[in-house]
Protein backbone atom coordinates (compact mmCIF):
# COMPACT_ATOMS: atom_id res chain seq x y z
CA UNK A 1 0.00 0.00 0.00
CA UNK A 2 2.94 2.07 0.98
CA UNK A 3 4.51 1.96 -2.28
CA UNK A 4 1.03 3.14 -4.15
CA UNK A 5 0.32 5.61 -1.92
CA UNK A 6 4.19 7.71 -1.92
CA UNK A 7 3.40 8.83 -5.39
CA UNK A 8 -0.19 10.02 -4.96
CA UNK A 9 0.77 12.39 -2.13
CA UNK A 10 3.86 13.73 -4.32
CA UNK A 11 1.16 13.77 -7.47
CA UNK A 12 -1.35 15.81 -4.95
CA UNK A 13 1.84 18.51 -3.77
CA UNK A 14 2.70 18.77 -7.41
CA UNK A 15 -0.66 19.58 -8.43
CA UNK A 16 -0.91 22.40 -5.95
CA UNK A 17 2.04 23.87 -6.55
CA UNK A 18 1.27 24.59 -10.11
CA UNK A 19 -1.77 25.98 -8.89
CA UNK A 20 -0.59 28.25 -6.62
CA UNK A 21 2.66 29.32 -8.42
CA UNK A 22 2.95 29.76 -12.44
CA UNK A 23 6.19 28.04 -13.67
CA UNK A 24 8.61 29.97 -14.31
CA UNK A 25 11.15 30.39 -17.13
CA UNK A 26 14.50 28.42 -16.73
CA UNK A 27 17.69 30.99 -15.63
CA UNK A 28 18.99 30.66 -18.66
CA UNK A 29 16.12 31.57 -21.08
CA UNK A 30 17.46 35.24 -21.77
CA UNK A 31 20.75 33.80 -22.58
CA UNK A 32 18.80 31.42 -24.90
CA UNK A 33 17.20 34.07 -26.70
CA UNK A 34 20.25 36.44 -27.32
CA UNK A 35 22.36 33.64 -28.49
CA UNK A 36 19.47 32.81 -31.14
CA UNK A 37 19.40 36.22 -32.43
CA UNK A 38 23.32 36.23 -32.31
CA UNK A 39 22.80 33.21 -34.60
CA UNK A 40 20.22 35.20 -37.16
CA UNK A 41 22.77 38.43 -37.66
CA UNK A 42 26.11 36.00 -38.10
CA UNK A 43 23.53 34.20 -40.49
CA UNK A 44 22.64 36.95 -42.35
CA UNK A 45 25.88 38.31 -42.20
CA UNK A 46 27.67 35.65 -43.64
CA UNK A 47 25.15 35.43 -46.10
CA UNK A 48 25.33 39.09 -47.03
CA UNK A 49 29.13 39.26 -47.12
CA UNK A 50 29.45 35.62 -49.81
CA UNK A 51 26.73 37.92 -51.86
CA UNK A 52 28.27 40.93 -52.46
CA UNK A 53 31.60 39.02 -52.84
CA UNK A 54 31.91 40.11 -56.59
CA UNK A 55 35.59 41.75 -57.90
CA UNK A 56 36.47 42.64 -61.82
CA UNK A 57 39.79 41.90 -62.99
CA UNK A 58 41.84 42.41 -66.30
CA UNK A 59 43.12 39.03 -66.67
CA UNK A 60 44.86 36.99 -69.37
CA UNK A 61 42.70 34.46 -70.84
CA UNK A 62 44.02 31.17 -72.00
CA UNK A 63 42.56 30.71 -75.10
CA UNK A 64 43.90 34.29 -76.64
CA UNK A 65 46.70 36.34 -76.37
CA UNK A 66 44.72 38.38 -74.99
CA UNK A 67 43.44 40.30 -71.32
CA UNK A 68 39.91 40.32 -70.80
CA UNK A 69 38.04 41.75 -67.29
CA UNK A 70 36.29 38.20 -65.99
CA UNK A 71 34.31 38.87 -63.01
CA UNK A 72 34.47 36.47 -59.97
CA UNK A 73 31.44 35.73 -57.79
CA UNK A 74 30.25 33.25 -55.76
CA UNK A 75 28.53 31.14 -58.14
CA UNK A 76 31.40 30.20 -59.81
CA UNK A 77 31.84 27.20 -56.73
CA UNK A 78 29.25 25.01 -56.23
CA UNK A 79 30.69 24.78 -52.35
CA UNK A 80 30.19 28.37 -52.25
CA UNK A 81 25.84 28.02 -53.32
CA UNK A 82 26.27 25.25 -50.84
CA UNK A 83 27.62 27.38 -48.06
CA UNK A 84 24.96 30.44 -49.21
CA UNK A 85 22.08 27.43 -49.01
CA UNK A 86 23.10 26.65 -45.57
CA UNK A 87 23.65 30.07 -43.76
CA UNK A 88 20.32 31.17 -45.79
CA UNK A 89 18.66 28.20 -43.60
CA UNK A 90 20.47 28.77 -40.31
CA UNK A 91 18.87 32.15 -40.59
CA UNK A 92 15.42 31.42 -41.10
CA UNK A 93 15.98 29.16 -38.61
CA UNK A 94 17.59 31.52 -36.03
CA UNK A 95 14.27 34.04 -36.69
CA UNK A 96 11.94 31.28 -36.37
CA UNK A 97 13.42 29.77 -33.05
CA UNK A 98 13.85 33.53 -31.54
CA UNK A 99 10.23 33.84 -32.06
CA UNK A 100 9.01 30.88 -30.91
CA UNK A 101 10.92 31.35 -27.65
CA UNK A 102 9.57 34.46 -27.23
CA UNK A 103 5.86 33.43 -27.41
CA UNK A 104 6.58 29.98 -26.15
CA UNK A 105 4.45 29.71 -22.11
CA UNK A 106 6.91 28.68 -19.81
CA UNK A 107 4.70 25.28 -19.26
CA UNK A 108 5.93 23.81 -22.50
CA UNK A 109 9.49 25.17 -21.99
CA UNK A 110 10.74 21.87 -21.19
CA UNK A 111 9.23 20.22 -24.46
CA UNK A 112 10.43 22.88 -26.60
CA UNK A 113 13.76 22.52 -25.40
CA UNK A 114 13.96 19.19 -26.71
CA UNK A 115 12.87 19.99 -29.98
CA UNK A 116 15.17 22.81 -30.11
CA UNK A 117 18.10 20.48 -29.15
CA UNK A 118 17.13 18.25 -31.74
CA UNK A 119 17.09 20.70 -34.68
CA UNK A 120 19.93 22.04 -33.45
CA UNK A 121 21.94 19.63 -33.86
CA UNK A 122 20.44 18.64 -37.43
CA UNK A 123 21.61 22.46 -37.91
CA UNK A 124 25.09 22.45 -36.65
CA UNK A 125 25.43 19.45 -39.21
CA UNK A 126 24.40 21.35 -42.04
CA UNK A 127 26.24 24.59 -41.52
CA UNK A 128 29.68 22.60 -40.10
CA UNK A 129 29.98 21.18 -43.47
CA UNK A 130 29.00 24.23 -45.55
CA UNK A 131 31.51 25.96 -43.51
CA UNK A 132 34.43 23.23 -43.84
CA UNK A 133 33.15 22.84 -47.98
CA UNK A 134 33.82 26.57 -48.56
CA UNK A 135 36.75 27.20 -46.22
CA UNK A 136 38.26 23.92 -48.01
CA UNK A 137 37.47 26.05 -51.26
CA UNK A 138 39.10 29.17 -50.15
CA UNK A 139 42.14 27.68 -48.83
CA UNK A 140 42.83 26.22 -52.52
CA UNK A 141 41.88 29.85 -53.77
CA UNK A 142 44.87 31.47 -51.41
CA UNK A 143 47.57 29.17 -51.30
CA UNK A 144 46.68 26.96 -54.60
CA UNK A 145 47.27 23.27 -55.12
CA UNK A 146 50.79 22.81 -56.91
CA UNK A 147 50.35 19.02 -56.69
CA UNK A 148 47.69 18.98 -59.08
CA UNK A 149 48.19 22.27 -60.91
CA UNK A 150 45.44 24.62 -59.64
CA UNK A 151 46.81 28.06 -59.44
CA UNK A 152 46.10 30.17 -56.32
CA UNK A 153 43.58 33.00 -57.70
CA UNK A 154 43.69 35.49 -54.06
CA UNK A 155 46.40 37.59 -55.53
CA UNK A 156 44.28 38.63 -58.22
CA UNK A 157 41.26 38.52 -56.56
CA UNK A 158 42.46 40.04 -53.63
CA UNK A 159 38.97 41.97 -52.47
CA UNK A 160 36.82 38.64 -53.31
CA UNK A 161 39.11 36.43 -51.31
CA UNK A 162 38.51 39.05 -48.37
CA UNK A 163 34.86 38.91 -48.46
CA UNK A 164 34.74 35.03 -48.74
CA UNK A 165 37.71 34.50 -45.67
CA UNK A 166 35.54 37.10 -43.61
CA UNK A 167 31.90 35.27 -44.59
CA UNK A 168 33.97 31.93 -43.32
CA UNK A 169 34.66 33.16 -39.95
CA UNK A 170 31.29 34.34 -39.69
CA UNK A 171 29.82 31.51 -40.35
CA UNK A 172 32.46 29.45 -38.10
CA UNK A 173 31.01 31.57 -35.42
CA UNK A 174 27.56 30.45 -36.36
CA UNK A 175 28.52 26.97 -35.93
CA UNK A 176 30.71 27.53 -32.71
CA UNK A 177 26.91 29.64 -31.69
CA UNK A 178 24.74 25.82 -33.09
CA UNK A 179 27.28 23.99 -30.54
CA UNK A 180 26.29 26.60 -27.59
CA UNK A 181 22.79 26.72 -27.99
CA UNK A 182 23.03 22.62 -28.13
CA UNK A 183 25.02 21.95 -25.20
CA UNK A 184 22.88 24.93 -23.50
CA UNK A 185 19.33 22.92 -24.64
CA UNK A 186 20.52 19.34 -22.92
CA UNK A 187 22.08 21.26 -19.85
CA UNK A 188 18.45 22.66 -19.37
CA UNK A 189 16.58 19.73 -19.79
CA UNK A 190 19.23 18.04 -17.58
CA UNK A 191 18.53 20.76 -14.60
CA UNK A 192 14.74 19.66 -14.85
CA UNK A 193 16.09 16.11 -13.57
CA UNK A 194 15.08 15.84 -9.89
CA UNK A 195 18.20 14.73 -7.60
CA UNK B 1 -5.24 -8.94 14.11
CA UNK B 2 -2.60 -11.49 12.82
CA UNK B 3 -4.57 -11.86 9.87
CA UNK B 4 -4.47 -8.17 8.45
CA UNK B 5 -0.90 -7.96 9.63
CA UNK B 6 0.79 -10.87 7.60
CA UNK B 7 0.14 -9.12 4.24
CA UNK B 8 1.15 -5.61 5.14
CA UNK B 9 4.09 -7.27 6.10
CA UNK B 10 4.66 -8.56 3.15
CA UNK B 11 4.40 -5.09 1.47
CA UNK B 12 6.38 -3.72 3.26
CA UNK B 13 9.13 -6.52 2.34
CA UNK B 14 8.57 -5.70 -1.17
CA UNK B 15 8.68 -2.27 -1.19
CA UNK B 16 12.05 -2.56 0.75
CA UNK B 17 12.86 -4.93 -2.38
CA UNK B 18 11.92 -2.29 -4.58
CA UNK B 19 14.51 0.14 -2.93
CA UNK B 20 17.35 -2.32 -2.75
CA UNK B 21 17.43 -3.72 -6.34
CA UNK B 22 19.77 -1.51 -8.21
CA UNK B 23 18.99 1.20 -11.14
CA UNK B 24 18.28 -0.72 -14.39
CA UNK B 25 19.81 0.73 -17.65
CA UNK B 26 17.96 2.88 -19.62
CA UNK B 27 16.12 1.03 -22.94
CA UNK B 28 18.66 2.58 -25.20
CA UNK B 29 21.62 1.31 -23.68
CA UNK B 30 22.05 -1.57 -26.37
CA UNK B 31 21.09 1.15 -29.25
CA UNK B 32 23.82 3.47 -28.23
CA UNK B 33 26.24 1.02 -27.50
CA UNK B 34 25.82 -0.27 -30.90
CA UNK B 35 25.79 3.22 -32.56
CA UNK B 36 29.14 3.80 -30.91
CA UNK B 37 30.60 0.45 -32.37
CA UNK B 38 29.51 1.58 -35.58
CA UNK B 39 30.83 5.30 -35.20
CA UNK B 40 34.03 3.21 -34.73
CA UNK B 41 33.99 1.03 -37.11
CA UNK B 42 33.13 4.04 -39.97
CA UNK B 43 35.85 6.22 -38.93
CA UNK B 44 38.10 3.50 -39.02
CA UNK B 45 36.90 2.54 -42.42
CA UNK B 46 37.10 6.58 -43.32
CA UNK B 47 40.49 6.94 -42.37
CA UNK B 48 41.69 3.94 -43.91
CA UNK B 49 39.86 3.88 -46.95
CA UNK B 50 41.28 7.36 -47.06
CA UNK B 51 45.32 6.31 -46.40
CA UNK B 52 44.97 4.11 -48.82
CA UNK B 53 43.89 6.30 -51.55
CA UNK B 54 47.67 6.16 -53.83
CA UNK B 55 47.85 6.13 -57.68
CA UNK B 56 51.17 6.91 -59.51
CA UNK B 57 50.52 7.71 -63.40
CA UNK B 58 52.12 9.22 -66.31
CA UNK B 59 51.52 12.18 -66.92
CA UNK B 60 52.73 15.09 -68.77
CA UNK B 61 54.77 17.66 -66.76
CA UNK B 62 53.97 21.20 -67.52
CA UNK B 63 57.67 22.70 -67.17
CA UNK B 64 59.27 20.15 -69.33
CA UNK B 65 57.72 18.52 -72.97
CA UNK B 66 58.35 15.17 -71.12
CA UNK B 67 55.50 12.79 -69.68
CA UNK B 68 56.49 11.57 -65.71
CA UNK B 69 55.23 9.03 -63.15
CA UNK B 70 53.45 11.15 -60.44
CA UNK B 71 51.88 10.14 -57.89
CA UNK B 72 48.90 11.00 -56.18
CA UNK B 73 48.17 10.48 -52.39
CA UNK B 74 45.95 12.13 -49.42
CA UNK B 75 48.55 14.27 -47.98
CA UNK B 76 48.22 16.53 -51.39
CA UNK B 77 45.44 18.53 -49.93
CA UNK B 78 45.81 19.83 -46.60
CA UNK B 79 41.56 19.46 -46.49
CA UNK B 80 42.42 15.92 -46.82
CA UNK B 81 44.82 15.78 -44.33
CA UNK B 82 42.27 17.70 -41.76
CA UNK B 83 39.46 14.89 -42.98
CA UNK B 84 42.45 11.87 -41.47
CA UNK B 85 43.09 13.76 -38.47
CA UNK B 86 39.13 14.49 -37.81
CA UNK B 87 37.68 11.10 -38.60
CA UNK B 88 41.02 9.42 -36.28
CA UNK B 89 39.47 11.65 -33.31
CA UNK B 90 36.07 10.49 -34.04
CA UNK B 91 37.15 6.91 -34.19
CA UNK B 92 39.48 7.45 -30.80
CA UNK B 93 36.23 8.64 -29.00
CA UNK B 94 34.25 6.13 -30.68
CA UNK B 95 36.13 2.92 -29.14
CA UNK B 96 36.87 5.03 -25.79
CA UNK B 97 32.68 6.22 -25.18
CA UNK B 98 32.03 2.46 -26.02
CA UNK B 99 34.11 1.09 -23.52
CA UNK B 100 32.70 3.87 -20.64
CA UNK B 101 29.06 3.06 -21.76
CA UNK B 102 30.26 -0.65 -20.80
CA UNK B 103 31.83 -0.36 -17.87
CA UNK B 104 28.95 2.28 -16.86
CA UNK B 105 27.80 1.73 -13.50
CA UNK B 106 23.31 2.39 -14.64
CA UNK B 107 23.40 4.50 -11.56
CA UNK B 108 25.75 7.33 -13.29
CA UNK B 109 23.68 7.17 -16.55
CA UNK B 110 22.11 10.38 -16.58
CA UNK B 111 25.38 11.97 -15.78
CA UNK B 112 27.68 10.30 -18.24
CA UNK B 113 24.48 10.92 -20.77
CA UNK B 114 24.88 14.58 -20.41
CA UNK B 115 28.32 14.25 -20.55
CA UNK B 116 28.00 12.09 -23.48
CA UNK B 117 25.73 14.42 -25.23
CA UNK B 118 27.92 17.28 -24.61
CA UNK B 119 31.01 15.76 -26.44
CA UNK B 120 29.31 14.44 -29.26
CA UNK B 121 28.08 17.70 -30.05
CA UNK B 122 31.41 18.55 -30.37
CA UNK B 123 32.64 15.84 -31.99
CA UNK B 124 30.04 16.32 -34.80
CA UNK B 125 30.80 20.14 -35.10
CA UNK B 126 34.52 18.56 -36.47
CA UNK B 127 33.21 15.56 -38.42
CA UNK B 128 30.78 17.64 -40.26
CA UNK B 129 33.48 20.14 -41.08
CA UNK B 130 35.81 17.81 -41.95
CA UNK B 131 33.58 15.74 -44.72
CA UNK B 132 32.66 19.21 -45.61
CA UNK B 133 36.09 20.47 -46.56
CA UNK B 134 36.88 17.12 -48.03
CA UNK B 135 33.83 16.98 -50.05
CA UNK B 136 34.30 20.58 -51.43
CA UNK B 137 37.83 19.63 -52.59
CA UNK B 138 36.84 15.83 -53.96
CA UNK B 139 34.28 17.97 -55.82
CA UNK B 140 36.50 19.70 -57.88
CA UNK B 141 39.06 17.21 -58.29
CA UNK B 142 35.98 15.33 -59.91
CA UNK B 143 34.49 18.79 -62.20
CA UNK B 144 37.19 21.12 -62.05
CA UNK B 145 36.85 24.71 -62.25
CA UNK B 146 36.44 26.28 -65.50
CA UNK B 147 36.34 29.70 -63.88
CA UNK B 148 39.45 30.24 -62.25
CA UNK B 149 41.60 26.74 -64.71
CA UNK B 150 41.16 24.49 -62.05
CA UNK B 151 41.52 21.08 -63.67
CA UNK B 152 39.82 17.78 -62.59
CA UNK B 153 41.63 15.25 -61.99
CA UNK B 154 39.92 12.10 -61.39
CA UNK B 155 39.87 11.23 -65.42
CA UNK B 156 43.47 10.64 -64.61
CA UNK B 157 43.35 9.44 -61.28
CA UNK B 158 40.28 7.07 -61.05
CA UNK B 159 41.28 5.10 -58.42
CA UNK B 160 42.94 7.61 -56.08
CA UNK B 161 39.21 9.23 -56.66
CA UNK B 162 37.31 6.28 -56.08
CA UNK B 163 38.91 6.10 -52.49
CA UNK B 164 38.74 9.79 -51.85
CA UNK B 165 34.99 9.36 -52.62
CA UNK B 166 34.25 6.29 -50.76
CA UNK B 167 36.01 7.37 -47.75
CA UNK B 168 33.91 10.58 -47.35
CA UNK B 169 30.56 8.83 -47.78
CA UNK B 170 31.54 6.81 -44.86
CA UNK B 171 32.23 10.25 -42.86
CA UNK B 172 29.03 11.21 -44.12
CA UNK B 173 27.99 7.94 -42.55
CA UNK B 174 29.76 9.13 -39.37
CA UNK B 175 28.13 12.22 -39.37
CA UNK B 176 24.80 10.82 -39.36
CA UNK B 177 25.43 8.60 -36.57
CA UNK B 178 26.76 11.52 -34.16
CA UNK B 179 23.81 13.13 -35.12
CA UNK B 180 21.61 10.25 -33.78
CA UNK B 181 23.70 9.73 -30.74
CA UNK B 182 22.96 12.99 -29.25
CA UNK B 183 19.67 13.37 -30.25
CA UNK B 184 19.61 9.45 -28.50
CA UNK B 185 21.44 11.27 -25.54
CA UNK B 186 18.64 14.62 -25.85
CA UNK B 187 15.95 12.07 -25.82
CA UNK B 188 16.96 9.89 -22.66
CA UNK B 189 17.82 12.56 -20.83
CA UNK B 190 14.44 13.97 -21.34
CA UNK B 191 12.58 11.09 -20.58
CA UNK B 192 14.19 10.84 -17.12
CA UNK B 193 12.22 14.16 -15.61
CA UNK B 194 9.10 13.15 -13.89
CA UNK B 195 5.85 14.21 -16.05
Amino acid sequence: MASTDKPDHRESIKSEEALAAPPRRSNYFSVHVALRVLLFAASVTAVVVMVTAKQTEIVPVPVFPFRAPLEAKFSDSPAFIYFISALSVAGLYGILTTLVSIVLKPAHETRFLLHFALLDVLMLGIVASATGAAGGVAYIGLKGNSHVGWVKVCNVYDKFCQHVGSSIAVALFASVLLVLFTMLSVFSIYRKIPK
